[in-house]
């Protein structure tokens, strides 16, 4: 390189983007997009509708809602205008000021969904972003229990529509728990024993059972008798029964169970597969940010990813902006962890386009004749693209196999005078020759093609 | 309100939100998010893959990319690394470090859309937002006029398929102007020239010729002949013809006036409708960013609004961050201006919910059979939402019908017994009876009248 093209390589910028976000290209981009309109189709037939809020909100709407590490990890700066602002952290927050601000027009209930991205200054690690999308869906204004049911509901159509079989949705309630400590006179103490009861499995029971001792100040037998949740398994009916003598006498424990029993009835009854909800009292994790039923899923080929949908109940959404009591129910599909189990479960196609058929612009005097087929053809609903330039054929048909194109139309002179196509099958290579003139009779041909996986 | 009261009011928040930011309830993100759907759709039929870029980037990346009134108005801050970060103020200049930064990978020609919000902190004007969706689509890496007609054919396609019959899609060739002025010898006065052509219409004639002749040094002559551009008028044939002796003997103008020709024959003979495309060499707006085809699009029922949709031809898109030379062309859908465009012209049914069907709660102990209900009519590809509470019919079918559902669903214990269920049509008051042992007669009963418009 000379002297010149060195000068020019200094004032150039190198491309570069900020550590913990991400550049999707389209093979990643496309199963993201296909994935997040699934969501929106299973949200919109349960009666969810899509809302939007800010990216930015004024600094104290956001602070102190996430807890210290929320905080310290937001996004924050003073605008141009001399006002205190935040990048949203997550969606609760923002929908929180959403409902108490538009209450009065809103009516109750209200049920939302809301795709939209967050922002979090993590400290670097594997598989965490500073930038992800969430994907929540809330329903607002209801404690009756039917709300808890269609949270289920929602959760295992989610997973479904996006072609997972084998899951579990794991199902608890916050009232279970309150309700044993209410009874043993260790309710204020739930913080401690829930931080405790998640060590089980990481260390020893008689750990567990120490720790409860010296930092919940309970007896020898409250944290044996509170480890038995621990213990319960079976089917959800037999785990029920188990509970119901450790709940029996205590109302809130009495009707945690009443409604956890409610939730596994009503999930089945509405042509669910039973199998797919287990009672899970082990799960304390979000516990203390819940009141009552608690959701996590985990897919049963890939446990090591982590929960995929959680959620729960909670008493008051917008206790800081309004004086309206607001209960819901809600959970929020983890788009980026089902993206990861998706392509570890060779469930994505690995194309680069979004289009199905590929036109080469094969003879150079025949451009109209590519551009009026390609039209036929997506008025017909096929998705189809013209190569933009008249180069050797070799090349543009490289150029599909490495985009994923399915099928290629070949026109050159001889076809145009014969009123035919050569119709490639991309994948085998199989060749057809195909009237042109009848535009149905090809677009049958291409739909068979596209038929076959 | 007691002192108590007072005391929790006090330490509140008020729910709010930035100027110039929005809140969008479901009524507006209903129609959003279809078009949206729609845009995407479009692009996908032409080739056209998604991409996504992060909302920050490095703060070299994009200052003095947009001008100085970009710089000015961009969020910017150091965050909790102490980078210098941005939020980005539109998708050109992340498309631009996203192509320069993958180009091994990409391939050439480069398709993509990406639809993602921009923000601007801009002096606060009606219908103007300082966060905003923008919704482009670009072909990089070839000069071919296939793709210039490509995007004409494109934005034909969007506004068509968005419900827009009465269009016009303007093109002009900055080859042209810049033609006529190496002519005049005025070549690298053009920016002056285009300001002052741009003031046409708005001061008189002569005003124009002596801004021309005082800014930009033309003689009267030659301010007359580049007026002369303006008062162009008839078929574009005709002034393709009138054209032609304006650049005769210039090559770059000769080179613009025979690419308006094949993007207008093309743009026909691809089966559009030829009446929607229109040369107009009077658009100014823009010229100076690009090089070669230029689009404005104009609805014809309501032009007060501005181009709805606008883009063109650039040489070199990414020339600040690698020197591989890379053209391209493209255009951006202007969502928020289309939006109100619907609304205005009535396109825009007034709904609060993206389900159809409505279920109330009826009968208390009917719950299961409501769920099972909305199950199967949901996996026959319905949506339906089932009221969470037993409240009272009558108010039930008040939210049903102020959240615009068009059919609810009535099941008592009446109804139960003898396998039927009523059918009311919301908007009209008719009710029917239909039975319910056979799901495929109800499914065909609700499409039916979901069909009626």
């Amino acid at each position: 390189m000379n002297a010149d093209g060195k000068e020019t390589e200094k004032t150039r910028i190198k491309p570069r983007i900020l550590s913990g976000f991400r550049d999707f290209r389209p093979e990643v981009m496309i199963p993201r997009e296909r994935m997040i309109e699934t969501a929106k189709q299973v949200y919109r037939a349960y009666g969810f509708a899509p809302i939007d809020t800010p990216t930015l909100e004024y600094l104290d709407i956001l602070l102190g809602k996430g807890g210290d590490e929320s905080d310290k990890q937001m996004y924050r700066f003073t605008d141009n205008g001399g006002r205190e602002v935040g990048m949203r952290f997550d969606l609760t927050v923002p929908l929180a000021r959403f409902v108490a601000q538009h209450s009065n027009d809103l009516g109750l209930p209200f049920k939302r969904y809301h795709i939209a991205l967050v922002w979090r200054g993590e400290r670097q690690q594997f598989g965490r972003y500073r930038e992800f999308m969430q994907c929540d869906f809330d329903c607002i204004g209801s404690l009756h229990v039917s709300s808890d049911i269609e949270t289920a509901l929602v959760i295992d159509d989610l997973l479904h529509s996006l072609g997972f079989d084998r899951f579990t949705i794991r199902l608890n309630s916050r009232q279970i728990l309150n309700g044993i400590l209410e009874t043993v006179g260790l309710l204020d103490k739930s913080v401690a024993v829930l931080r405790s009861l998640d060590k089980l499995g990481k260390v020893d029971r008689t750990a567990v059972i120490e720790e409860m001792e010296e930092k919940a100040g309970a007896s020898r037998t409250e944290a044996e008798n509170i480890l038995k949740l621990a213990d319960l398994n079976g089917s959800n009916q037999q785990i029920l029964r188990d509970l119901e003598p450790m709940v029996r006498g205590n109302e809130v424990g009495e009707t945690g169970l009443a409604r956890l029993h409610a939730i596994v009835d009503g999930f089945e009854a509405a042509g669910a597969n039973g199998a797919r909800i287990k009672i899970d009292v082990s799960i304390a994790r979000g516990l203390a940010y819940y009141t009552g039923a608690v959701f996590e899923t985990v897919l049963d080929d890939l446990p090591g990813i982590g929960s995929v949908c959680s959620g729960g109940r909670y008493d008051d959404l917008a206790g800081v902006y309004t004086k309206q009591e607001l209960p819901g129910i809600g959970a929020s599909l983890g788009l980026d962890r089902l993206l990861a189990a998706q392509e570890k479960l060779g469930m994505i196609p690995e194309v680069q386009t979004p289009a199905q058929i590929f036109i080469p612009y094969f003879d150079k005097t025949g451009l109209h004749q590519y551009l009026k087929l390609a039209g036929d053809l997506r008025r017909a609903g096929l998705r189809v693209e013209v190569y933009p330039e008249a180069k050797k054929l070799g090349q543009q048909l490289k150029y599909a196999d490495r985009r994923g194109f399915v099928v290629a139309i070949i026109q050159g002179r001889d076809e145009f005078e014969q009123g035919v196509c050569q119709v490639k099958d991309l994948r085998s290579g199989d060749q057809n020759e195909v009237v042109t003139d009848d535009l149905q009779v090809l677009v049958q041909h291409l739909n068979d093609l596209l038929s076959v996986e």
